[in-house]
């Protein structure tokens, strides 16, 4: 699936995006994003839900991909910004569906 | 980061949920919410998504790593009922990255 | 207040914009809209609806007047596309609060 | 319509609602919410607005009309909260519509 690859690749990006990283806001859209405040990649949360909710609904599954993309791109956003690893995600997820006991084992090999 | 293993192990507890699998809706979250179809979980993504901005602007760390898991377990949710593979996703966002290029030479390997 | 006036002219200003009224979408955002499709004004709803909790969030009250203008002026749309006078709307406000009979004792006067 | 009726009254009841009014938690659901706090009611503005994306999805009338007097019934919850009118968002309305001179004049008379 090259999860792990592409959202270690893009955690690496979104870093050197921080105003803190000298992330530039004319050329970059997350830099800018970062530069105008928290509120304005959280309410693309909100409207990227929508669109995933609009193209589930109107059996879109190309859209479906490309909306659920963009959700999922503007919660890393989010969460960089905040500090947050997505691998605490994927923990919280694995510990819901009782297979933290699997991660470990396979962080340990 | 481990979203590989995660991913496979609960896209394999969410096919076994539809009810073509004979998912049990007395038994299930998920069988419930597939057998209720699309509306109930695609009204979850709208929610999730506001207590993501919620947490976000609380400042609540925990909180957001919660309620983004929750949020893309629900649109990993919606992605299995419609027959879309997350790593269907992850190239999309490899795509809009650039590194698609790498992706293929980690698969190549 | 002047609700009723308000929603009244405005209702009015909505039904001139649908195609079927001859709605221009080159000189109207209305007529944008309902030329594009439900999905186009459907996405703002839920686009509004999170810069309404952001304005909130932040105790912003000019910013929660106009988020809340937005996010009714964008539902009063989709009544309109779909044959539902807000009126029904207030009806149903009524029936839950209990009012119903004073609205009707209003309705005689 | 009976909005201004219809308002006016729900208002009033928000009002009582609020614990520095003595609203009681354990009788009332906005009172509860109140207690709670905003997150509370902000999060239900979002699944509200979800919900009537999903009935206009649908093409399902009537709850168009019971989602969307949800989704104004939690705002209202919420510019209670914080101190507006929605006379306020009414007026905004009409200024964007100018209709402004409109509304004035049926306020002399």
């Amino acid at each position: 699936m090259n999860a792990d690859l592409v959202l270690t690749e893009l955690m690496a990006v979104l870093a050197a995006r921080l105003p803190s990283a000298g992330g530039d806001p004319d050329s970059s859209y997350v830099a800018k994003l970062y530069a105008k405040g928290p509120d304005a990649f959280l309410k693309k949360i909100g409207e990227e839900a929508t669109e995933v909710v609009l193209a589930a609904k109107d059996q879109d599954h190309q859209g479906l991909i490309s909306e659920t993309a963009d959700l999922w791109f503007h919660c890393l956003v989010a969460l960089n910004y905040y500090g947050v690893d997505p691998a605490q995600v994927f923990a919280e997820l694995a510990k819901r569906q009782g297979i933290s006991g699997l991660v470990e084992k396979a962080n340990r090999t």
